[in-house]
């Protein structure tokens, strides 16, 4: 049963829904606080010990709750004001997505 | 002479005797705060470059300063009251315990 | 077109220049912050996910930006005193340094 490092890469507000799953599934993940590419806002990095039977799964669960999706947010409205009757409209952003590395591993030990 | 790179994770509590014993036999290691499996608390973890032939050597030594052990903790006497003369017994709690990952490594620098 | 993860340590005064090297060249890089072999001050660890193609590039990048080399320091001058027209020379020092993983990867994903 050979034992592979999974490295997961999610945004901070993903990052409880991924804690999450992992519990409900019995996936032991240590969780670090880390910056993103291109000097984005912080995200957060999972590294999961698991037996190569379960990488499928506990991909699965990663995408599931972390995955680029599209989202409407209603922007606040510009408070400097214009015509009466302003109204702010919901606009489309994406949000989410997930950077995965599976790792081979040559030793895998608890003490 | 191949190396290459442990991961280890312990209990925060466990950090410094680690550290000091990798200092003593000088391994160099690189620490990162993380955050336990099932949202427990805080542990850390070092990654540590390290040639082939001293793997043995360094997983013995995380092993003998962070292996789970249990230790005899004396509870605080309820102060809710009770009986006159009520004493508070040591009890055994487990602590300690380290997971470990050794990753092959393809190149390994310094500059 | 196979991926490999790139883990790099540098020190913290060289980690800006190296995460603009990263944004310049369009490299995508995970920051984490991170404590120095030997209890020494503070560093920063990269991740970077990155085809082979490209490695060389990227460890050129690294190496430009954190490499030891000297630099001339000039102490403060000794505030307790001594002789009048006590100067403070210039001393070398070496500063920088970085220490890199290529590490083998099995799976590469975004989602
Ligand atoms: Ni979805
Ligand atoms: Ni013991
Ligand atoms: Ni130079």
């Amino acid at each position: 049963m050979a034992t592979k490092l999974i490295i997961a890469i999610v945004q901070d507000k993903d990052a409880n829904r991924v804690s999450d799953a992992f519990v409900d599934q019995n996936v032991r993940a240590t969780k670090l606080s880390t910056t993103g590419g291109f000097l984005q806002a912080g995200n957060t990095t999972f590294m999961i010990g698991i037996e190569e039977e379960r990488i499928d799964e506990v991909l699965q669960l990663i995408k599931d709750a972390s995955h680029t999706r599209d989202e409407f947010m209603t922007p606040p409205v510009n408070l400097d004001g214009g015509m009466e009757g302003t109204t702010s409209y919901p606009v489309k952003v994406q949000v989410g997505g997930a950077t995965v590395f599976v790792l081979p591993v040559d030793q895998f030990m608890h003490f």
